[in-house]
Parts: structure tokens; C-alpha cells; sequence
């Protein structure tokens, strides 16, 4: 099975999707990107800068590719997988390019007549899974969260190398067939990927911790000083290389980040509520004089030095 | 008056006089950097790396130089400065170095005997200036803060180029003779820095939203996610390029935030309300999957783009 013959539909070419049309083109995984982008403007900019091949309806997206990366916002990809799903089972001919033959029946292997493959992007992972965990297509879906961005959207921010390096979590692999997990890790293979394994309700624990509460925090502390500015003129002038970095995140994108965090209800409130306690233990601290209790809080905090450089 | 003559005495040689003692040196501003750091291991280090021309005790840093920078935390500066005032008042024999001479009176000018200047680089400023506004040699002190820095602390932060291109505070400087502010204003100059002029009361509010509160939401991060680590082993291994540089500030130190965070308590105090509240209403609103006041919230959130780039 080689690479050069897939055709990689990406549907939503923001900074994740066209960052990922960018270097599966580029570095030879895909011979062809067909791109969809529901808004005209994005889609626009999409043909202008050039990210897929072709900008195609989604219907013709799903026919043409052999591998369909879905990169819309979480709430939109939990509507539209089961719709994909669909289409796989509807179609007739096999595309070929997957296609396995060998001992064992397509019914063991997991393959659909087509082949195909559908892989999510998404940032929360459990509402997704239990979308499509009884579709009788479910084991050509591939759901994964490849642990990179930036707090920009759209086409304009899509950039070649964004992968490079980094994390890219498959949930509930055992879901899928192991010929499309295979396919789907030499797509991340080649963005230079690292792939880790973990049920779905796993990652989105983790991931609350470690993404989406510096989200929230961020967007409360652009509140707090955007607040005050309106009483106090220029009090940007002073903010610092410190300031910057911990708001930073407060740029990010309201369509996706209110999917996120409502699909992750649960553990998104049990970290903030640990999060609002830490911050009243400070503020008490500091109402009180208590420098001993200051100290303490710190000097605990100062333990993240080992885990992140 | 030039500059090439002025010995400068760095009374704690961390980030921030480690970093003023490089390129003071480098740049030709100061003809000799003597420097005091009570620590011992950081003494030894200072030596090491060779921050300064000498390491002296206290009382000859004081009794030789020109300029004095006190680069300690704000808690310590607070007790140090009046006493360095003091001494500037025994001191019998002017230096010469910045001993004018004119048709005005000594004392017209604000001259004391010895012509010397101590100036201050805390991050808080109105208890450092409340605690020596009517000694008697004010007008040989400039309350400044440079604001540049990074996480780290110690000798071994200390870096050259750290000032570059930011801003540092002149904090009352109408309560300090002009012809030490003039002094000053050409020892940042040698360190590149753009001064901004406000009053004592007004820097800590300013810094209470653009700089404080920062470092209190990074430290309240950490924790939050070091408690969970007790339970999730590896939860770090999903952390990525945002949650990393929201968490960046909680590796500062101790002994530098407490004195910040107690000096500044009421202005901290406000902020941390207003920001608590503001997490509240997210809290709120992913609870009840309010998705109109997520957005509200997001949105407004996103103001902070025209300001930080």
C-alpha cells in the first residue's frame, strides 16, 4: 500500500485542517488534497493561498478521498461523523486504494466495501466516540487529537511544520480497524508525530488539566484587565513579556472553544472549581498578611519547574 | 560630567542586578561594578561568572561608589533604603563624581555632601517611597523599575541584553533632585530602556493588572494541575506550547512575589476579586451549557488582540 496514491479530503481548512493540507502535500503523503471550507471568505482565502488542490462540495469531498480528515469545530464534527459514516456504507464501488485482501473476511478485518478512512481532529474526544461507538462503519473512523496550534484561526493561520514534534493522541484506538490505525499513523508519521494511546474519557480528563483550564484562565485575566482599562487609560503600556505570554491564549476562537468546553463539561468544572479554590487560598493569603501560607502555595507551585522547561 | 568615571555598586546580584552589572560594565556606563550578595553560594557564584569587579561587603559598596542599585526584594529595600540615606548624610568627604557646582545653593539642587544616588528596582513602589519621603537626602534616591525579567532568578539568570527595548518606570520623580534623575535616565539609556514617568500609587495599580495578577493565575495553575498529578500519573505528557507558557511565571521565585503580593495587597487584593468573579461567570456558564454567555465572554476576551501582539 503506498502513500502517493491517497486522495486526503480535509473538511474545514482552518489552522489545523490547512496546516495539515499544507504538509501532507508538501511531503508527499497525499497526492492529492481536496479541500471544503463552508465559509466563503475562509474559502476564499483557502484558493488564494492555495492550500488544497481543489475546494470541492462535501459531498464530492467524501466520494473522491480515501482518507476524510474532519477539522471543524468539535460540536460540528459530533453531527457530521455519523453522516460520513453513512455515506462509507451507501457507496458501491470500492475506491481501491485501501482495500485489503487476504484470509480473512472483510467483516473480521473491519473493512467496508470502500476502504475509506475518517479521522476527527478534535480537542475533546468522548462525546465523539460515543456518537458513533455502535455505527456499523465505526471501525473505519480514527479519532484523533494532534496536540498542536496556536491561538490563531482560519486559513491565514494555517503553517507548514505546526506538527513537527509534538503529541498526537488516537482514543479508543481498538474501536478502529487495525489497517485504518496503521494508515492513519503514517499520516501523522509523516507531520512528524508522536502518537500516545488513550481511552477517550482519559484524554479529555487530561486535557481539561492541561489545555482547556489555560484557556478559560487566560480569557478571565483579559477580562479582568480589559475591565480596567476602561477606567485606567494606557495601563497596556506597562504590560510585560510575562503578561503577554499568560494571556495569549485569551486570543482563541469563540466557535471553537464553546464546543470544547460544554462537551467537556464535567471535567472542565471539576478543574475550575479546584482552580477558583487555589486562587481564594491565595487571595486569603494575601488579606491576611500570611506570609507563611504565601510561601507555602508558591513554593508548591514552583514544583512545575521539573515537569515543564 | 561623563560617565566613564562612575563606579556602580549592585546591592544583590540576581536577574536583575546580575543582568544591570553585565552590560553596565559591557557598555562603558560604569567604570567599575562592585557588587554585594549576602547569599554565599550565590556570592560565589557572582564571582564565578564575574558579574561584578569585586564582591564587597555592604558598607564599601556604599562608601564607593557613585551610583548605588539596590536589587533586592521589595521587603528587605523597604529597611535597606533609609539607612543607605543615612549613611549618604555621615559621609564626610564628597565623592566628587556628581558634585555640582553653580550659582544655586547645595541645597537648592538637593546636593547632599557626597553627591551620590541610590536608586531602587522593585516591582512595587509606593511603600519604597512612602518609607523615605521625608528623609532628609530623598533627592539622592530614584525609585525605578526596570520592567524586564524573565521565570528564573539568581545569579545564574543573570543575562546581558536583558533590558533591550522595554520599559522602566520613573516613579515620583519629582521628589528626587533632577540632576539624579538626569544621572539615572542615562544609565537605563546605556541599557536601552524607554522611561515612563508616573506617580508611586499609580505604578502599583497599573502593575497589580498587567504584571501581579499574572504571576498569581500561573502559580493557582500549577497547583490545580499538581494536585491532579497525584492521581494521573503522566498528565504532563499531554501538555502543550499553551499550557506551558500560561504556566511560566509559577517557576518565580518565593522570596521575590511575597513581598510583592503583601506590599501591593490592596491593588492585588481588587484584582484578584474582579478575576475570581470573572472565572465565576465562566464556571457559570459552562454549568448551565450557556453558550450565548460563552460567547459574550470569549468575545470580549478577544479585545485583548488590539493590544498584545
Amino acid at each position: 500500500m503506498s502513500n502517493i496514491h491517497s486522495t486526503v479530503g480535509i473538511i474545514g481548512l482552518g489552522l489545523i485542517g490547512g496546516s495539515m493540507a499544507i504538509d501532507l502535500k508538501r511531503r508527499g503523503f497525499a497526492s492529492k488534497v481536496l479541500g471544503v471550507e463552508v465559509d466563503p471568505i475562509a474559502a476564499e482565502a483557502a484558493r488564494t493561498i492555495g492550500l488544497a488542490d481543489e475546494v470541492v462540495s462535501y459531498d464530492d469531498c467524501i466520494r473522491r478521498s480515501d482518507i476524510i480528515v474532519v477539522a471543524v469545530p468539535v460540536g460540528t464534527a459530533v453531527k457530521m461523523l455519523p453522516e460520513i459514516l453513512d455515506m462509507f456504507l451507501e457507496e458501491d464501488t470500492p475506491s481501491g486504494a485501501f482495500a485489503r485482501t487476504g484470509s480473512r473476511s472483510d467483516a473480521e478485518e473491519g473493512v467496508s466495501p470502500s476502504g475509506k478512512i475518517v479521522i476527527d481532529v478534535c480537542s475533546t474526544k468522548e462525546q465523539i466516540c460515543k456518537a458513533v461507538k455502535y455505527h456499523p462503519a465505526r471501525k473505519q473512523f480514527v479519532s484523533t487529537h494532534p496536540m498542536a496550534g496556536t491561538e490563531y484561526s482560519g486559513p491565514w493561520a494555517a503553517q507548514p511544520g505546526l506538527f513537527d514534534g509534538r503529541a498526537c493522541i488516537f482514543a479508543d484506538q481498538e474501536e478502529s480497524a487495525p489497517w485504518a490505525v496503521q494508515k492513519v499513523l503514517e499520516l501523522y508519521g509523516c507531520l512528524n508525530m508522536r502518537p500516545i494511546f488513550m481511552n477517550s474519557s482519559s484524554h479529555d480528563v487530561h486535557t481539561a488539566y492541561v489545555s482547556h483550564i489555560s484557556h478559560v484562565t487566560s480569557f478571565a485575566l483579559a477580562l479582568t484587565v480589559l475591565d480596567k482599562e476602561k477606567d485606567e487609560k494606557h495601563i497596556f503600556d506597562l504590560a510585560s513579556g510575562g503578561f503577554s505570554s499568560t494571556v495569549r491564549l485569551a486570543k482563541s476562537n469563540a466557535d471553537m472553544w464553546i464546543p470544547i468546553l460544554t462537551q467537556n463539561r464535567e471535567n472542565v468544572l471539576q478543574v475550575m472549581d479546584t482552580y477558583i479554590d487555589k486562587m481564594r487560598q491565595f487571595r486569603d493569603a494575601v488579606d491576611s498578611y500570611d506570609e507563611d501560607a504565601l510561601r507555602r502555595l508558591i513554593e508548591d507551585a514552583n514544583r512545575i519547574k521539573k515537569i515543564i522547561r
